[in-house]
């Protein structure tokens, strides 16, 4: 058989710029990584969700902001206009406008799952890549953002990142501020993007961006010293207050930020990650309260998560609002930073061990691995019999199978096998009844694929 | 905040024709399924990998066959001409050719992943359905044949479908038999997709579709009569040698079969659902050996899994061959019957319990939600205090969490919980202390998303 056929064009094995092939050992650091934040979102009582990779081409947009245009969009066999989603926020939005009768409210949900944008190819910026989002839909409790809040924190310390920083504010009070120091409101949203870049370009970078957005010198700088205010957030929010008042929208926000700084002592584990930061903008497309970012300076990842609340989103949808917050986790980078630090423990296979065997011993080798593997073990069976026991052996090394358990010819006829540690060459004859339990006695030593 | 901001225009929340949200009962479910799936693929030593849902579409078409037309295909913002995979084996080939130095062979691998096709929206038939794959590159021993139709066995057991049958057959083989009836070449094709339907239509059906391919009536007779014959694989495939005597390819087949045979009794649990039919022809696009298909008619699902050798496949990439064979299961009609039949305990919710809680018991009902948690335990801390008990117990049974902790001021002040099941109404106020271990025994018990 395997007749030759020689293709008469080769073509030629690629993926697409920004795309990305898993190889196992990626896969196991990745599933550990994922199983780690879906048993924390669970642990919180999240259910998963999915949602499909195309929707309506009018679904996605609207709310996507600029966005939009890094949105892979196209015309399908029925002429519809469709895109695939690049975020798993608008998908929630609908999916909770289109389930609203079947889903008990506050509904909490968390999804893990690609989403696509055509980011221009540089600086190794992926095209395709997993994000993590946990939601809250249907309550405006400052509790609820709060628990999202909470949950950030947990997942990074689950990603080996226990030092990151949790930088908190609130979208009204931005607003509130910009007015306090007497900046127009048709200047605010320049105004928020510059103040967001306070940590990149710093107070003369941002007074400069103000400048040219038309801000004068003397408000800039009132609006960048106070934005710049670095303290506890008790005392920030007493500050506030007394500067605030008269402002209605502005107080409120400063008493949401309090309450949720009360509401953080009572659920996280440690209220050490938690700061309030003025400058604090985020993307301005939806949010309508709380929002908060997660950096990591040491080792220099930078923002690693996001999220806030955004009370008017699903509106797009239902036509009136559901309060609705959540948090939002990229993966890819995380994983970048996990695995040159070594910040978590995955296999490099999924096998326990591999059964290797010689001409006739088929049946032996096969009972075997079934007896094993129905003990709970990973267990290769070689099907490579054909090559000698040191081709096998290497083959089972270049996997980085801990254990290889040899069936040759003395072994078959005297009902017994050779159990060999690949590490350190150590072997051992034991009787063939015995191998289930010596295995798992040795595997449940040994780090595993298995949660 | 919260304010009402009316949306001018709203957008009507639905997703795509063949496309479907999962819903968090249904994601469960699906979850069970698939890990019980990953957990088969893994114990017998399969690696998990990925590949881009994107692809330059010249990867994708050429094998593509009669599905090249059902492709999402499009040009993306480079001007490239990309597709969504449909599948994922012609992703494989291009994976193995591009990785081939980083990957031991023989490679074994499992991919489940969605694929998208363009289907007639007849039939709820999905145009975005997971794939369940495991292939194994590099090998031409017929015992990865038997290592893959065996997984397929203990899938079917694991998704509850112990009375599935899998019917086995050889490329080559049915190649041999139309030329050992006298059916030119050039009509082979043609034939083979006729017999295939003989389970559909009928021998008569078949007869006439032969016909009309321009096969006479008698050598359609003999053909129909030669793949109708049903008996153990041994007795046909001595009569099959005897016949085939002088037929090198065919008889090689024959040989491949009967070693295969051998392999299944050494390999499988029990032979008793593996059969030779020699009616079975598959997708002809690329299978160059044995192949396989499981059906289950009772209850009627039809096929469930395919599979088969591909020796040449790769060499599309590579420009040599590499042989490689292996099985493909989708997931969403086996979820269907899986459902339908409730032939799989699932959790309805991941919540073991929920904290519920007055106004002012925040940091208590928070504090033992972390010890809950801590103990391993999934526990939903209501964010619904402002509502009444009443109402947060109705919002737990919606959500089908078995168990409700109170926590009112009487409770707060008295260091006690109060344990509340909500089927049978029953409760019983404990020490909070207590609460970890209580909960955790009562949890035993029940059904769990946790593996």
């Amino acid at each position: 058989m395997s007749s030759p056929n020689p293709t008469p064009k080769r073509i030629k094995p690629q993926v697409l710029s920004g795309f990305r092939d898993q190889l196992p050992r990626e896969m196991l650091l990745r599933r550990v990584l994922i199983e780690r934040f879906r048993a924390i979102f669970e642990s919180h009582g999240f259910e998963p969700i999915d949602t499909p990779t195309l929707e309506h081409l009018n679904i996605l947009t609207g709310k996507a902001g600029e966005n939009e245009k890094l949105m892979y969009a196209f015309r399908d066999h029925g002429d519809r206009e469709v895109g695939m989603r690049y975020d798993l926020t608008i998908p929630l939005a609908r999916f909770v406008a289109q389930h609203e009768s079947d889903l008990p409210l506050p509904f909490k949900r968390y999804h893990i799952a690609p989403v696509w944008r055509a980011e221009k190819a540089q600086r190794g910026r992926l095209r395709e890549f997993y994000q993590c989002d946990a939601d809250i839909v249907g309550s405006s409790s400052i509790t609820s953002d709060a628990e999202a809040i909470t949950m950030v924190g947990e997942l990074l310390v689950a990603a080996g990142l226990p030092q990151a920083k949790i930088w908190i504010s609130h979208r009204r009070l931005l607003e509130a501020i910009a007015r306090l120091v007497g900046i127009p409101d048709e200047l605010a949203v320049g105004v928020y993007r510059s103040v967001d870049k306070l940590d990149k370009i710093g107070p003369v970078g941002v007074l400069a961006e103000l400048e040219r957005s038309g801000v004068s010198s003397e408000i800039g700088s009132k609006l960048v010293d106070l934005v710049s205010t670095k303290d506890e957030a008790k005392p920030l929010l007493d500050r506030l207050e007394r500067d605030l008042q008269g402002d209605e929208t502005g107080l409120k926000a400063v008493t949401d930020l309090a309450e949720l700084f009360d509401a953080l002592s009572a659920l996280a584990q440690s209220t050490a990650p938690f700061s309030l930061d003025l400058a604090l903008a985020r993307g301005l497309d939806y949010y309508t309260g709380i929002v908060y970012e997660a950096t990591v300076d040491e080792p220099k990842v930078g923002s690693v998560s996001g999220g806030g609340r955004y009370d008017d989103l699903i509106a797009t949808f239902t036509g009136r609002s559901i309060p609705a917050n959540g948090l939002s986790m990229g993966i890819e980078r995380l994983i970048e930073v996990v695995n040159e630090f070594g910040l978590i423990d995955a296999p490099a296979t999924v096998c326990d061990a591999i059964v290797i065997y010689g001409d006739g011993s088929l049946a032996y080798a096969g009972s075997l691995a079934r007896d094993l593997r129905r003990s709970g073990l990973n267990v290769d069976l070689s099907i490579a019999s054909r090559r000698g026991f040191g081709d096998q052996l290497k083959y089972a090394s270049r996997r980085s199978i801990p254990i290889a358990i040899i069936v040759g010819e003395a072994e078959r006829d005297g009902g017994t096998v050779t159990v060999k540690h690949l590490d350190s060459g150590d072997q051992e004859t034991i009787a063939r009844e015995d191998a289930p339990g010596r295995l798992t006695t040795l595997n449940a030593a040994a780090p595993s694929a298995r949660s």
